[in-house]
């Protein structure tokens, strides 16, 4: 089977799991965050190209030592860990659960090797399944509720390995490829449209039915003037006219904070352009192409994207009007199951509607990452989650080329910090309606 | 006539000049400044105490450069200014200005002279005046916005000349005062009351009947949950328990940025207090003295605000909460003008009904300093006034006691840093109810 | 009196007091500091430019603290300070007298202010020589000693406040002058001629007949192969061919800390000239002026010697080689008495012979400040003094256009760090002979 | 053959190679630096633990990249590499062979993968052998001198290949080991005895006779005053005293530059040492363990020894000091041929004379690293290699446990910065005498 056909059939099932589904589900997408590893040697398992970023080995050992702290442990008093190093190396930030290995330095882990770290999660995995074999009632729910935020916490470390590989891939003048160059593919996504919300009242955010995390709840009631949505996302040519304007030299365009940031070496266009011959080249996952117009331009702080609306005479929507906008869509388009890891152009339009609202590229809004009215943590260490980074960072809604479907929804809630660029994330623009 | 006589009579007249009335508003407005300088020496003037603050002699420049450049130049093409250097110097961030001296290097000004910086402003007061008389008609119109403008420029300058003079007297082991030591006056706020608001469609903002700043507008609906308001401030006292309960101590009570800003020396308590023979003492404009238990906790943090609510059972109330509670009342309180530049405890309650909303203490939102529905900046130079600051910051509503009466309403928006705490910054809670 | 008038009768005498003489030296170089800022407003007195250098108030403060607390203390044990903040206040870097005031905020010290400086220094001095009319006989050779030292010590401060006045003065946009503009004196130095010194063992350091510092001592010996000296100091004619021909932009040229550092913006050329029209203008106390190519170049950090020296095809000279050749020498130049207050170009050579040797700007060494052989700190607090910077930095020697006459020696160490550039440093040349 | 074997036939011939010795001389140290990493896993070569250190991988590459570079290019202009990029990203610091991969980010270079970077090396090793039967007659005297440096330089990497993973391993809480435990061998230095050297003229530096740096040369007379030398290096009980009279808190023992650097956490023992239930223990190459008293103190800063032996009442030596002490011992001690890894404890003192010259650590001098007189850098771009560094470092001598024996001779200089102490560095006194 190729790593295509393996990607072809990942993990793609209902949100949440019920007591009879959650050990495909575990095993899917467990089995899952190692098929993305599949191609790489053990080298590239070790390296954290910024502190922001972890190597694979990490991701691979953190999410595991999740399910060994919040659910082993829990439910079996007498769990016997592997080796009691790892609680201190694989914490990522939970203070109740003790000391940690310093965020900037895991890069110098090179021990637990990589064949420890896949007994680690083996070991971990036939803990899991024995205990799913015995807890009794009550408890079988409160276990697979806890499994079912570990498997959610896996697959956003899934998205994470892909955006971490990419910016480690990107510092090496050999350009490593993570898969196979990329086909240009024939698109054309026509002119950007605009899909018009009248102003009233609303519900966000999530209720009980379905798997979300705190940070979506409680649903809530907002009002909302009136307000349009581009019906797709901006184009590499559309920000390339913005850069061939001087978008990056004018002070005007730019919020404070980023125009003291591009003042720095590195930010005249988007992370992954280079400028070759005249032309300009993008780092990809398949490589270094030729930047392709009619795709999506990705890799775009909230500082560029604010910047862009401004001199398109339109603005960022807020995580508000995008929720709404989204809450009836289904949840369709380029995930990671696609294995192509990069976005697509939108497909041409068939008449009014939105394009690309899922998948393809985290959408920046305009909202700081606040609580909803209402909200609680979730019990536990688990409060720790969401909560705590509640301050100076922005929401980012749709999922990207690097999510998997089954974990995205309208009312789920990236968050980033306004300079971040190396997650997937891009355009869509927004403007009031009078 | 002492000090305390002259800030007695300190402006607090309609908040919009009419053409009539914007004489003797420019002249008290103006006066004022350098009245809140009379009793410092000429050194004083010089020294900046951190790149946030800037020198009492920049503020008392940069004020005056802002009328030069903004409304001098603009309707006086032949305008000239009485040293060219200072359209250089006395920038503080529009780049539409051009270049500008660097921010952290402003107390290396030492010329031009306190004398001379006097000169500067007695000259440009000279030029508006003229001007005031010559303009015809629309144009005057125009004038008397601009000039509004630059009143309620100074003003909030006016506060920032207080607040940084504070941090600058607190950095010397000679702990200097700017005042009188402050009496303490008997005092029983008594225990925390709620006032609850009920849900609905509410609307914010300000219309355009009188003056405001344009991150204040336009006015629109907004939607509430039922919360409730606390009825004051909170107290030295109800903070002392938070900082002897260990509260700077917990990380499960605070933000990631807190808990890692905390971290760090000099945070174990609000800005201005210090340990002393086992007591706690309190840095004023009035010198060092014990801590009063019943009056607000002052120079605090988003940080430490938000962590103490949480550790109260509580939580910061959003703008929106505040704005919409504050609307109706009058806008009385401990201001500028009372010439105590401390805030005060709270009088007895009388009833149910909200205290100290205006002056006193700048209170934190949980609010993210961002575009309302509709934003428009101030066309011209002027945008850069308050839209580009709109990333990582947090309001604050209602003024404090460094705060002139008639530059205040409900509506106004002041924004910081989530770790700044040099402001008179202080805490009202709030919560749900259900 | 004039300012010229005043500065031409500064202190040039004895370089060790004798028991008689002490009282006219006290108060001449006393007073001599004073008025060194004599034609200053009391703002400049307060800014501090950089870590590096100090406020002019502070240093006529911690002068008078050195005496307090190193004199008046230890002869009077009931001395009683005017401040006792004082203390904290104007401690530089002595450990053993207690915690001091942060160096890099020395510029918020705007109290005590520059009238309760000067009381302060009437005070001390007023003790000092209450203090030497009575003590007897022993105690007073002692008292002498540790005077003698103070005194020098306020010399070297003297030369201090000059380079950090400058230092401020360039920043500021206004360019302020210190003293009058200085007049361009016709002069030919000639080109550049070579004094050879023979191999042998020679003696270097201090004997004990008159005043040196600690770091001056023992006397001792040393081996010297064939070498020789530069005539005079390197012109800003040359170093300017060194600059055009491309100097800061060849690695091949530099040091490689050297190379980093002038990758750093604005270091393309010595620390005090910019670009102007196409030529280039040098920053001076006497305000802006254009370059004059017969004065040496001054402002040099040690890594842009070293790089000169290397493209001229020469080396800088050891401090044992600077000194063998000027043992012989009058101590005779263009020192802070000529209130020119900077370098003036080399007289025309009258033969061989070494100019420029005293006086004008501080000549940086290759060699390593480090113990001499058989080095013995003062005792006491004073072994602070010299002794603990033995580490990272270089030997200057000479003296300078800012240093007094009777300061320094052949044997004097001045040192500074390879980076540094604002004191008045230039290029001697050496090279090897056979 | 088991590792301990293969490290005893380590190299250890001649210092300068024939033209007919020379093949198996590259071979032999060519295949050691592969058997330094025999026992790793692919991920031990990746990672970087700070900026001052190297992945293995890297300096694999690095020692390959220098032969093709200054070899191979040299002699073969026909020759083309095995990567092209390869030029870029293993140059480490030569600026007349271009651009290179930031040195702090070398841990990002996951590809070349570990079985790229041997292939590499074979290329290389392959070419090289084949141009040393190729070249004829005079050329073939250059080669081999080149070839020389070229291995000497391998050597030193080598070394640095062992105190980087020691450097790495240290930061991971899983206490890997590079070797098997050490075990604890009888030992009883004995006191410390002095060595007395009479004051005359010597010569030190590399006469031409054999292979030597630059920076060795020119042998040059110096003048040296009567002083004695400590006949061992000082021990972990001699250390451990002074950690617990607290001589890491008392100001009065240290530089300026040392006091600053020991109030830094991590700094209140050697670099190695940790408290552990009341005691001490080392980590080592072969695991944590008990401090073994008899041992030198080893990674220890200059100025960690300088406060030693200022504590001690001693001093360091200079370098002139140490290889007039040196110059006529043989070079025999405990070297990388060991296997060891570790210092040794002296062997008991058989008489009057000097232990532990050569091997074990690198002895700290108070010498700063200077050209000698006469210096010429090495023609071209080697010129690279020694001289830009003759800045901020000091000289350490003799060679350490991880040293190779053939590599290192009395007039060798190392040099490292004040506060390095990944070295294998220790500390022997010296002291005046009368």
């Amino acid at each position: 089977m190729t790593q295509a056909e393996r990607l072809r059939v990942a993990p793609h099932q209902e949100q949440v799991s019920s007591i009879r589904s959650i050990v495909p589900r575990y095993t899917a997408i467990r089995r899952f965050s190692e098929e993305l590893c599949a191609n790489l040697g053990d080298e590239d398992f070790v390296a954290q190209s910024m502190p922001d970023a972890s190597p694979l080995k990490w991701h691979l050992a953190h999410t595991t030592w999740f399910l060994e702290r919040v659910v082993l442990e829990r439910f079996d008093p007498e769990y016997e860990p592997i080796d009691p190093t790892y609680a201190y190396l694989f914490n990522s930030y939970y203070n109740a659960l003790g000391d940690r290995h310093a965020r900037p330095l895991r890069g110098v882990l090179t021990r637990p090797t990589v064949p420890q770290v896949r007994e680690y999660r083996d070991s971990v995995d036939a803990s899991v399944l024995r205990l799913l074999d015995s807890v009794q009632d009550m408890q079988r729910v409160e276990l697979v509720r806890l499994l079912e935020i570990g498997l959610n916490h896996e697959q956003q470390h899934q998205e994470l390995m892909l955006t971490d590989v990419k910016h480690l891939f990107s510092l090496n003048a050999m350009l490593p490829r993570y898969r196979q160059p990329l086909p240009v593919e024939p698109a054309a996504p026509g002119a950007l449209g605009w899909v018009e919300v009248q102003e009233g009242v609303y519900s966000i955010g999530s209720d009980s039915g379905s798997f979300a995390f705190d940070n979506e709840k409680p649903r809530h009631r907002v009002f909302l003037e009136s307000y349009a949505l581009a019906d797709r996302l901006v184009t590499n040519a559309e920000y390339l006219e913005f850069v061939e304007d001087g978008g990056y030299l004018k002070p005007e365009l730019w919020l404070e904070v980023g125009w003291s940031t591009v003042q720095q070496p590195g930010w005249e266009s988007p992370l992954y352009w280079h400028r070759r011959d005249g032309g300009w080249v993008e780092f990809t996952l398949g490589g270094e192409r030729e930047l392709v117009p009619c795709e999506p331009v990705s890799h775009i702080s909230y500082l560029e994207a604010d910047a862009f609306a401004r001199w398109a005479g339109a603005r960022l929507p807020t995580e508000i009007e995008w929720e709404v906008a989204a809450a009836r869509l289904p949840v369709e388009g380029n995930f990671v199951s696609s294995g192509r890891f990069h976005p697509s152009a939108a497909p041409r339009s068939g008449g009014p509607g939105l394009r690309q609202m899922f998948g393809d590229l985290w959408e920046w809004t305009a909202s700081a990452y606040s609580p909803y009215p209402g909200f609680q943590p979730e019990p536990g260490v688990l409060a720790e989650y969401n909560g705590k980074f509640m301050c100076d960072q922005l929401v980012l809604r749709g999922g990207s080329c690097a999510t998997s479907q089954d974990h995205v929804r309208a009312s789920y809630r990236n968050f980033f910090y306004p300079p971040d660029r190396w997650q997937f994330s891009g355009i869509r623009l927004a403007k009031n309606r009078r």
